[in-house]
């Protein structure tokens, strides 16, 4: 629960030892910023790797505002994720440090601003369709110093579209399959590469596809081992364990 | 609804020129045998091409071979599907004639006495655990006179072993392909070929399966066109089909 | 995966033999036209019977242009489902060749300049709030080149109306049956005829209806043989497999 | 909640005047023999018109042969309901004025006992499967007094089996149609009758059948007026309204 | 098929003994007004007690006016359910004959004109938000020519209101019960009434309501005998059921 | 059923010792004010310790001014919930005693005008979005007269913010855990606490929350004892069930 | 997190004046005694009024017994549920301080040696079949030390059966409703109480009660205020919560 | 496709540099054991970096061994899942170097033959009754060369067993979480570490839990980043994702 101490027995030696006051070491099981309709993970960056991401969705711009604000005081990376157009802008204006990425409805620090790994992460997509998902995954990564290589609109009944780019994507280290109508997707990848495969279904689709249910069961169903998956339409899910992994093998690679 | 007569109006006319007597038209519109606890549909093989199918799941010894024998009487195609082997064993016991094939479930009229077309079907199938209603598709094709080729354990997590067979698959004129935990394969087989593939989910899986309704909905849910969906389990009903499609195109290539 | 080698076999062997370059072959495993948001399949004429259909659904006006231009520059038939008058208008404007069929939510090359077979489909449907999906699938027959029988609002619940059709549906070769609440029609029919029936299940209704997935869970249900099912309202679906089946009658018939 | 007084207000008036007492009045609220394990339902058959059925399944011999006991003693009708063989052989010994039918699993007053009535209730069922619960509503109603016909294995894809039967089934009062694969059949018939239609959805079939739910939704769904639907293998709830409606009718006619 | 003939038999000897012509005897199949976007069923008044009901959901106002036309010609009684406000106002300005009922969405012939029976049927809803579907029933049963009871707001959770009006209820034939959160209420109705009691769920509710769903199958589930179901929101159903059964009462005690 | 009179005996002995007239005790079951739409229940407040709730959503302004109206003449507390700002604005300023509370969306008697308990209970609740439904729990627990301690934004995903505020929450005497997406919290609490924990599932969340049947069957499922569920978002429901505990104990704690 | 304690603040400040050594500190988190396949919670009973309660469902007798003896060496209640008669019988044979309550399948201390608080809990069934999980909750309810009322065999279809108990219902403090078939008991009991209602479905039922899915939702979604629901055949949630509340209610009283 | 050859191009280039016959480029192509009844894919180990597993239900004894034959020939790691007792037993007995794991249901290479890492998984579960599943991703970890750190029993509803060992967990690499009834712990677990998480639903509890789909759903719906979801009941899914994890880093950090 504790960053600052290693464990719960090292903090409760501080106090012990009287390096710590009991107030302090109230405070370290407080960790957040209190907004009064939110409260900011301030502490989350130490504990999990990356700041706390905000969901735009329902959240008004005033609300928005504020925790840019709580988030750019304390110098974190900015993400804020299903975002619309009409408040990323307001925002983007306001503060010339973020950026608006439209197709993935994202507002984030510039990326520009983020040094990228050498180890990439593939997105894949089936559809035209899926494109908002996928960029989102993408832009995850992107935020959080990932570099990313996209292949979009390599569905599986065309099929040698993928095997096309597949020695590509084997070069990745990981792999998010975005699909909504073509489920299979994830499992072709997951046989045909070495990696960790994301599989994030969407919604997009009609009839037997019930809203990405059909396709989120049917990831799950494959029995290609190697994938594991996501909620629907979670594309920052797959860049957020993307990410992950990619910085754990950069961070281990560096260890030795 | 009537066979003999071509329409409606064909025997309305019969009966006003007297050729048919009304006693015989009321007798047009019966045409089974009732058996007390079920009448077999003796006009079928004239109706639909193929004599009525018995499903043997829930009927009694007895009863079996009460229908054998109306269907034998007539000298109709036998075929019985999902029987077990104690009822199959004293059935093909008492009637030489049939035959018993244990993977699929079926008891049959002997495959040998039947003529098979040149033109062939394929059965694909992606475990060995969906290995019965494979069986049962192609049994159900076999007794309707079609030759078929089996490709079976091709799946798609080890994509490979589809495209080894590809060009065999190409060659035939319609496929079946049967799948319980890899719904994806119909999506992939029906992007490689250019004929009518019928997909068949299967129950075999577990947790996210569903009992084979994420496989049938996965597999509605498939965006390769010339696809179409069997019920769960419903071997009989891909080979069924398959039979139909290339009945029809022995018998129109003759027409000509 | 090649259509222009027969198989993968003569390919390489094709490369050994110095008559096919390394990058050739490799080319031809890349036969899209890459148009950067999506990737046009241009060989699927060759290796499916018919050029990639586009799903309008959710493509801008730009994009859909853009793949028309691909297509027409290719001299490929074109079809665009699930696109609304807005959009249709401003194309059909633009390329005169092109014509919008409105209850179908259609634009497609103008079916006056498609030779039709002489074999016909049945499109038949229940209620008049069936009908943009049985729309669908008959313009997609008609611009696949198939002559079409319309037998519409012949519901089950007056079954006489069917039945006065029923000659004439009989002597089509394929029927697609296209129903919302009344499932049951595909059953009726399939039992009165000998040709293969696609059930077409729409999510028209309400209530227990469930938008479409008691239809098609009905339909795929039914124990009529030669009956296989579409997904909710794929009225494409439906008429490009009666196409299919229709064009294989023709061609297998030309070929003996 | 009283049958001996018309209304509450009899009632009140009763004990006002004296002519109830106040430990009566309250009696009339219990109507039914308290048996420790179970409460008789006594009054069932002045309220409702018959008297409580008994539901066999997971009750002990014991209880049951205290049951009938309880009933016998009355001298009301016995009807239980989902009995298996053992249990209904060991009570029928022991009662000779009852029977066992063994289709239906219902044990009973003796049918021979009963006076039928000459109204008559249409069974009708699709395929041999359907047995059981047909028997359950055709049994149910007769030893509630009603003629029976029964109509069995008469299924909507050999839809001349049915027509062969229409002028009976129209000569009677109600029907009760009973199917598990082809729930279209009570669509079928309420468009061909002009009485109640009750549809009893089975759990006989496999796949998409989904234990019945498939068929229940699909029957639920059916636009043909004058059909209303019980729950799944409830045979005895469709004898039941059948019985109902032709004891009114019967009551009626001879009102006036 | 035929109703001016009581079988087929009937017709068939007809057309032997040259009473009926062939051509007389075909158009006997043939009972409709063909629309060209629809087929009016004008024998069903013959057939079924009632001419068909018009479904007035995504027609346009210019299809209803036809259809309606068609009706007043051939002076059948005219129902239009689901119609909203402003095509309403259209028509009846056209056809003052006709009326709007606000409430239950239904334009039909002036209730004024329509002779009631003595015997009524009683319309239970639980809640106020479920009038529209009550009204719905309600008037189906009137404009059928049966009278009609109101019992609103009677709901299970305050039980004392339904208990108010018990006498009054069961002094009804057939009883109608509306309830969309109250599922409940159609169980207690029956427990109390010996007459039939149809059950409308309605789409009324939130959460697990799930959009009325889990009132059908609470309603199909019920115990209570005498109850069977219509689909969600289907009001007409109950209507229809309910005067169809109090027909039969009146017919049935004339004819004695 | 009868409030005045303690049981149905005492209420049967009055009117036989001319206590209670026969008109009045059966007015006595009839405790609603019939407002012609609606029935006002206005011995809800003796009969279940607090007036009938109206349910605001789907009422119009006018039938809310009525049943207001109605309320107040007989002193009753005015809670109603689902209200939208345009109608709670018209009734406060028509009514000054009543209060609008824009996030709960609830309109009710001032609450500084209703004196609460001691006692207190928890409103926790996971994220913002999940705000509304925290609310209505809350402001129905203080319009019932019961102190409410929000301790709001303290999600499982950082369980800290959850353990920082634990000792506050043991403090109170119920919890009511309102979540959408992170069902896990009212494991979580119920695990950490000793007494009555109500969890309230919200909508609020995508995909796989399946509009808050995953979060409901979630918390159902849940194996910490001393949870109990109620409605997706019935946050009314959580308040409602918190204050009768609370009001319970502060009654039975003076009873002594 | 502790119990000992108050608060975190107070062991924090305990271990800063070495009251509390670091280690005790520690051990006061690892409040369990290690069994090596079970962690037994030996802190459960001070920190939620009761010590762990075992599932014994899949657990081997051997299991069992080591558990058992593990509480009864600290001296705590046992209470084992979901346990058959064969593994009962091997433990009430080795430990006589334990009873075995067959219909409840509970192995408990026996309830003898338990004293009963004054105020009662009543535990609702609708049907014989619902008793085992009635009695889970009755059985429950006594080894946690509360007096119960049974109240048995009380459906709504026979509404006067739970009239005639209502008084004696309403003199309990909870109510334990427990209902397969009959989802609409909850609602009814609810709206004729004061006091807080727990509904628990059972799978008991056929159809479409979905092995209590069902029940459940349909219990969810009652609108009568004052019942919230516990998991399908959760008996002992019931009589858990029934416990909680009851012995809340002496506690509190016993305090002022 | 190839693994010989790094890329196709490589291939293609082989075989026009004659370095690689066509035969032998086919052969490339074919890489697995033709067992008849299935197909050995020997390439898998190059390809994915882990020989085939073996999925053991509904496969015959003999079949087994013929698998087992085929892979040790080729000098393969053994990994059979779902395996029972019986045929487990009779497979060690032939082949000594492998071994059962009796609560894993798994037979595999003998672990103390394989080399692993020093870097850790962590499988953690929440009760006794998930131990199966956990064991199953625990051994398949093992076998795969991986250290495991088993936690089992630490579910949510105590949460401070949890915290008690939360150190260990963080300094492992991965974190396999398995839970039936808890679905919450994946979302505890990875609010409070900082590396991957893989969140196994099993199919263990009762009622709502829907025989795992609920945990699945809830699972996926999970707010806390950096989860992943496999299958209902999909240890090996578990422990195979775990261990290529694990191997990258060792693989990576030794690349450097």
């Amino acid at each position: 629960m504790t960053d600052h101490y290693d464990s719960i027995e090292s903090l409760l030696q501080a106090i012990k030892t009287n390096q710590l006051s009991v107030s302090d070491a109230k405070a370290e099981l407080n960790q957040y910023d209190e907004l009064g309709f939110a409260k900011i993970d301030l502490h989350r960056s130490k504990r999990q790797g990356f700041p706390e991401v905000i969901f735009g969705e329902g959240k008004t711009e005033k609300h928005l505002i504020k925790i840019i604000h709580s988030l750019l005081l304390h110098e974190e990376t900015v993400l804020i994720t299903r975002i619309n157009s009409e408040k990323a802008n307001t925002i983007i204006t306001k503060y010339p440090q973020l950026e608006y990425h439209a197709t993935a409805n994202i507002v984030c620090t510039r990326l520009n601003y983020i040094h990228k790994t050498e180890r990439q992460t593939a997105i894949i997509c089936a559809g035209t369709s899926d494109l908002p998902v996928a960029e989102e995954a993408a832009v995850t990564a992107e935020v959080m110093g990932i570099s990313v290589k996209r292949f979009y609109d390599v569905g599986v009944s065309g099929i040698h579209r993928l095997f096309a780019h597949i020695e590509d994507i084997r070069a990745c280290n990981v792999s998010v399959v975005v699909a909504g109508m073509e489920g299979a997707l994830s499992s072709v990848v997951a046989g045909l590469v070495d990696h960790p495969v994301y599989a994030v279904p969407t919604s997009i689709g009609y009839g037997a596809n019930l809203d990405g249910v059909t396709t989120l069961l049917s990831m799950v169903n494959s029995c290609a081992p190697g994938t594991s998956v996501l909620n629907i339409d979670n594309g920052f899910g797959g860049g957020y364990n993307a990410a992950m992994i990619i910085n754990m093998l950069e961070h281990h690679s560096k260890m030795e």
